[in-house]
């Protein structure tokens, strides 16, 4: 499967106004620490791969919607992530291996022995929406300030259409493709 | 933590009466298919660090007792594990990492994307016993045959008396460390 995606740099209030007119179905609101590996053996930032461990809170969990960027370490849920080079320059689209571990300290360690070391951290709050078979993700980013993303998976025989697709979902909430950004926030972060 | 380990190639019918005469505990019988991967970066036949995608399936549930080495792929648990240099050679000490993974084709899928290649396939029948603090692990190997270990895991400080107690426990069911193999299953298939 190949994610399509398509960011932008937007406020968030008129594209919730927008999210409640079409009806759009809240999904989650979690709070993500992601830490992004460097390879031993491969420049990432030349590759365009990233490899990281995501923690994921939900926000309701950790004091309310006033929480700030700052969950207890251990909480909710582990991930390790390998994103592959892009295949779609102009959607983001790129191969993507995710599972859930059970250890967070013996994935790090595991890493660790095999010469990756984490090279940057982005926090974010991070709020999902379903609308018209894509999903609309609100990100507060610490450092960075408010994104809007319209995603969804594909097979490859389908990426162009569902390019287009996120094209209209992100017109449909008042935003324009041509703001595209295809910087991550780990490439923000470390340009800013 | 550190694994402090003897092996020795061992029939299993002469060591189970000594298990038996010891009241030693049965831990768990387990059939295990282990996938060692190749590093794109190092050559772990000559670091002697290990990366492992291991399935481990309970051999209760898999046609009783006389299974032999094949079970359903997807069936059970998939861990994967790191294992660094070693720190002792006579116990080959090591420092090791280890975590349950939730999805096996992605973790397969990540090692891939970095680089990493399956390098060879151990598939084993292994069944443990607690004895005076250690588990004593009876494994017939496929292609190999029988052999018994004798494990602890230790801080550092403690490895020199760890490994006594292995010595001694080793002997207490009739073998003599000095007939130790020090080359894991992998380094045995692949000399074979």
């Amino acid at each position: 499967m190949y994610e399509v995606e398509l960011k932008v740099r937007a406020g968030h209030d008129a594209v919730r106004r927008r999210l409640d007119e079409q009806d759009a179905e809240p999904v989650d609101a979690v709070g993500q620490t992601d830490v992004y590996y460097d390879a031993p053996h491969r420049d990432f930032a030349a590759t365009d791969e990233a490899l990281r461990i995501r923690q994921e809170v939900p926000l309701d969990e950790v004091e309310g919607d006033d929480a700030g960027f700052d969950w207890p370490a251990g909480e909710g849920t582990t991930m390790v992530t390998y994103k592959g080079p892009l295949v779609d320059d102009r959607s983001k689209t790129r191969e993507e291996f995710e599972t859930a571990v059970a250890d967070r300290d013996a994935m790090e360690g595991l890493l660790d022995g095999l010469g990756f070391e984490p090279a940057a951290t982005v926090r974010k709050r991070r709020r999902r929406f379903a609308l018209s078979g894509y999903t609309v993700t609100l990100d507060e980013v610490a450092g960075l300030g408010e994104f809007v993303e319209v995603e969804t998976e594909v097979e490859s025989d389908d990426i162009e259409d569902a390019r287009d697709g996120a094209v209209a979902v992100l017109e449909s909430l008042g935003l324009d493709s041509a703001d595209g950004i295809r910087t991550s926030y780990l490439g923000l972060l470390l340009d800013s």
